[in-house]
């Protein structure tokens, strides 16, 4: 199979692209321990981060018509940093597009679109069984941190 | 000694306490293990969060006119929970004045806030190693996450 990059874009998510991102966060919080799939909640989700670009941004992964991978950056403001920083969250590949790189693409968008609005870190979630995970931010230069979450649904 | 609790108050931080909230800080980033105090930078963050109420609050415990605690809100949008969510973050309370339910003032002022500006989750983050935060938390209704962070430093 021809590795198809060249088909391949990452471009800022619109509302169209809803229920498609939605498929994609089905995929991701299926999988992971602490959440779990609502289509409905997702689209209200994705919707509040497309229209309020103050929050965050959506990018997403195309291959013609069809989305194949997201990802979002939500913006902060750390009192440890002195400035903006940003949290990295629903990074999802599609399960039959993996492995081509389509993920890397993703992560080095957010990446230079962080340090583009002057953001001094990114932070992540990831579960701590995913070792894939660990390994591919792990590559582009992400450490573990030596907190643990805690949350509290309201 | 009399319990003091007549003479604390809670109230959103101005830019005038932020002389004072920056020593809090430095109390608190030289105890936890992925930060590191460092004056200007917190002076610079406090102010960034203090002058846009849409990016979080500050709240302080005042006794008299000194700051003896403190705790942040940060606003994002969850896609999980389909709505708005919070972060937690910079819980610090002068450690002459522990064990006389301040902290718990400050955290019922907070999840009060999320509520009311109709937050579904609070998820905070503290070291692995810090036991007596982690109790204090989960006394208030927090559960430990299965997930882990990873930061990467622009």
């Amino acid at each position: 199979m021809q590795f198809p990059s060249d088909r391949i874009f990452v471009r800022l998510a619109v509302a169209a692209d809803v229920p498609q991102l939605c498929g994609l966060l089905f995929i991701l919080f299926a999988q992971e321990a602490d959440f779990t799939p609502d289509l409905k909640r997702q689209a209200l989700g994705l919707r509040l981060i497309i229209e309020q670009p103050s929050v965050g941004h959506i990018y997403c992964a195309t291959d013609g018509d069809t989305i194949i991978g997201m990802v979002s950056i939500l913006f902060t403001v750390s009192t440890a940093e002195g400035g903006r920083a940003a949290w990295l969250e629903d990074m999802v590949v599609h399960p039959g597009h993996r492995g081509q790189g389509i993920g890397e693409r993703l992560l080095e968008t957010v990446i230079t679109e962080a340090r583009s609005v002057d953001c001094r870190r990114i932070t992540l979630l990831t579960d701590d069984t995913n070792t894939p995970a660990m390994l591919f931010y792990r590559r582009a230069g992400f450490a573990l941190s030596q907190m643990i979450p805690l949350r509290l649904n309201l």
